[in-house]
């Protein structure tokens, strides 16, 4: 591997980096001493989202095997790097506490420069929505959303979403979950259908009565009138990998479904980040401008609001912690499956 | 002062502190590791509340003498402490973090052995609230929070709710903000009503189109039927307060105006903190849960929901931003009435 | 379970917890408004210190057992529990920030008062060190640390001073590490020592040019005379628990090896984190004193300084990382060891 | 203010910014997926690096006017942008937090091929330091340094190190401090040298036994031979500008010098989080490369933790806390000289 030297600033294309820092009021000829700051944080902002991207395309493009072999890395390495969307994450929220060093009024000197700019425009935070799983449909201000975008970038974020997304995929890995087909697994393994399963059975009568409620009680992780993804069903979890998941938050113990578990953990985690960063984000705004309109038309607040609160992508994981069983009254699983959930040892 | 030494764990009491720990898990016979960790945490978050208080009282003490002396160390000290309610809060928000590394599954394990008790009884957390300005008609829940507490602890922060409380001592102080009253101040300071004053009429006329709106655009900051603090208006800063706010705000460049200014920041910033503290504890409790109900039988999540949106205090500061100028457009103040903001010098 | 209901306040002995704040300036008839901080700080890091003794306690004993099942929850329990005092800590050091809002001269209020108490003392501190594997002979300053304590105090370290600690858990539970000895493991299994194993020549040999060098190039991991534990030695870790570790390290892909790997990022996490908590902790102590001694009579910041460097207690596993290869070069395994690393699938 | 719409990505110079990232690993077709985040956490770096330097330099600008009027606005963002250094040093301290998932095997996947370039070539660490206040002579490895980067950057650092660096304003500035010589100030103000002043007297005889030590006990902050700047003299600050500084400390309850005090304040806080940043950094290049040479030759480890102890730039500073007295023991001031401390009113 003879090659040529590297040297630090040509390595980091620092030229390009440092160099792209074009302060509008300069150019008007205006005094606003904290533009400086508002770009470099929106930048930083960037260079950490493409970041995210990339972990988050590794994941989807090793999730997106038609097979997943439990005894090479692929797991270990997509919970490694969900992790680190996770560190990259905290970290976002945190830089708001910079951003915060802005008054409203340094904000002002250089606002209306930049019209109609706006936060509001970058698309690798709505490609990042995209690709964990938000569709179009179910996106704040849809209309909004086209109007305030050129093209061309619309184009973009469209296309995305019409790409797999983790959680259609996270729907496919858990459905593919063999432990309640695999032959070898139960000893009345020879069942024809999952849901007839004495486990669920146990597990649906004796420990919450009858009921594996999702939302009101009245719900049956096997009813496919709830879980079948109708029409008009808006849930993006079927049934089925909703008992996968269910069996994974309570069987994690067993080495096999450690990582499964730490994986969930880890989505859930992405999305209460990407939440709170909302959350700051729109105090922020709201703390910047008051109840004006933001820099590129928008009710930029209520903008932000409404999607603090529609635009969780992992819910249906986290809702499925309120049919959990204390650990000591679960039923015991068949010897032979825990030996399939273990190692040769 | 001659006395008696003192010893580290005597002095911090650390037989009370650390012996403060019984678990009803160990009690019942019931094995619950995570038990510990949610009794310690509880207990580090109600020290941490009882530091916050202790700041708090101190500035409300401090704000409630008949005046204050701009050339004594008040405001310093007010501001001061504020900021370490700010880092405290800090703390708190983060704190989370570690709350977040016990799962739902774990929680089961001693989760019925603690009903009804709940984080919700948090009297602490109420008094807080309390002080720095909620009231109680603008509690979220506010019949089942009486219902859950018991007698006593209602009655405790009732009493505090009728006590002086942070919001309205800003209030008091903001009105009081000699600089449209003084005669020194302006060539014309003869002007009986400081409305009239041509400064603010310039501001109105020539810099916001007439109006200082609020909300839509449509009132005034001396339309005393909209500031009027009439039956209905639940506004807490009267206008009166608020054009104070706003001049702060624009000319906090005067060193007399510099530690009203971060005061009025330093407020917004616990408003925000303690937004980011529910949010927070929102989701956590949304993971730890599922969608069931809270110990305390509260379907803590709604509960908890509802509060974070309504429960800011400092929230009518921040809309000011919304009628800022830009600095370069802001009219000179009188030769005068700048003498009065600086230093003798 | 039928039991009386619990109650937030009596489950929490918040009369404990918050009425355990006894000001000496108060007592002194001196105003010192920080001390209550001061108090509530300490108090809050006691408890926390409880709650990392709490988890470490329960690591050791686990990792106590004579045998570790790879198909029970031992080490996923293990790696959760040192994360969870990774979050804790992280908690620890961001703590300081609210501790520098006490000044030199609000400290000077009620400095004098507490003599000769000091942080110094926290037994809690140094028996978290001792638990991990500090030995008394490693301590920075051990004769001044047993004349500032009272004798009760100094006993009971030295009493965890004899116990088992983590490090030597961690050698043990190295050492133990079957791979090598596992007659399937190898084609050749039969060899009587491992250290003759082809695939220690061959990493030897082909990749670190006969060396497996910790600190100076010219040491070898099999080479008893530098890793045998002699009179001499201060190493903890044994060369063939060095050579287990290096093994996890680079072969941490196999699912066997996931959660060992783990567990050693997460000791050398803990570590820098204490380490990054000291360092805090001196230059906090040095705003707060000065060159000037501590309340104590130490130079605490003198003391704390050299602790600060000497109190690492995992940096032999860290070192291991100057041995690594890259991956692409890493010799492949026999089928037979890949399929013991693995799930019975 | 008629112009050209502004785009976000245009106006960020997006393409600029997220196309600045080439892997040398893929140039030489080896896998490693870890490369990305390497890059994009230095160039991360490099642009919070600007923006501090962008702070610090018009800090620099603001302390370099030949006079500081206390009524314009000049020590409010002095201050103000101190404080936006420290959020952003805060936030730079946690990103090392990003680049610990990072391990060791990652690296070497790509380790080679960076050969020499290193994270010690930044050269804008190096103008924060020299500007800042670092001299070249007191650098740690100063050899190492020039050795390691291109002439030019040689260049550019050692002409900074020749600019006026804020740690020389600071003592121009202290010295300048009229308290002392200002006739009103003092009933007996004709006194020529104010080190025969009454106040220092009292001071010094009254309070610290006849000496205002500094280090040992012996020194006196009015002994011309101590604080002279005498050839060996190492100090950079003088008596004069430490006389300034204790007073500033010890009397910053009255208005004037509020600001001056948080100034010093936020000076050693930067101080103190430059010096985290450092000891985060070696530990993780220590976790990183075990005892190895890093990427530019360099014993990577063990340069950093010389420069970690001795890059303190402001400590003089913090050493002065070791000279206040109790509030309460505090000599009163002449009635003249606190009214000149304060407000018109």
């Amino acid at each position: 591997m003879s090659k040529k030297e590297v040297y630090y600033k040509d390595y980091l294309q620092l030229d390009k980096i440092l160099g792209a820092q074009e302060l509008e009021s300069e150019k008007a000829g205006v005094e606003a001493h904290d533009e400086m700051l508002f770009i470099v944080i929106h930048q930083a902002y960037e260079l950490w989202f493409k970041q995210v991207l990339y972990e988050l395309d590794s994941i989807i493009a090793l999730l997106s095997k038609p097979e997943i072999n439990d005894n090479d890395q692929t797991l270990q390495i997509v919970v490694h790097r969900s992790r680190r969307i996770i560190e990259i994450l905290r970290l976002l929220v945190d830089q708001i506490n910079v951003m915060e060093t802005m008054s409203s009024l340094d904000f002002l000197d250089f606002r209306d420069l930049l019209r109609p700019a706006s936060g509001f425009q970058s698309i690798q935070w709505k490609e990042l929505e995209a690709k964990l799983g938000l569709l179009y449909e179910n996106r704040h201000g849809k209309e909004y959303y086209v109007s305030q975008l050129c093209p061309m970038d619309v184009d973009h974020v469209k296309d995305v979403e019409k790409k797999t997304n983790l959680l259609d995929l996270l729907n496919v890995w858990l459905e593919r979950m063999p432990y309640f087909e695999h032959p070898e697994a139960w000893a009345d393994g020879a069942k024809a259908k999952p849901e007839d399963h004495p486990f669920w059975a146990e597990y649906r009568e004796k420990y919450t009565g009858g009921l594996l409620d999702i939302e009101q009680g009245n719900a049956d992780l096997f009813d496919k009138t709830v879980f079948g993804k109708g029409e008009d069903d808006k849930r993006r979890l079927s049934a089925k990998a909703c008992r996968s998941a269910l069996f994974i938050y309570l069987y994690r113990g067993f080495p096999l479904l450690h990582l499964p578990y730490e994986l969930m953990v880890s989505l859930v985690e992405i999305d209460e980040l990407m939440a709170s960063w909302r959350m700051r984000h729109v105090n922020m705004v709201f703390r910047m401008i008051g109840a004006r309109v933001g820099t590129g038309n928008s009710t930029g607040h209520g903008y932000l609001k409404g999607a603090m609160d529609k635009h969780y992508i992992f819910n249906e994981l986290t809702q499925l912690n309120g049919l959990l069983v204390p650990r000591r009254d679960l039923p015991e699983l068949p010897k032979e499956l825990e030996k399939l959930l273990g190692f040769r040892g």
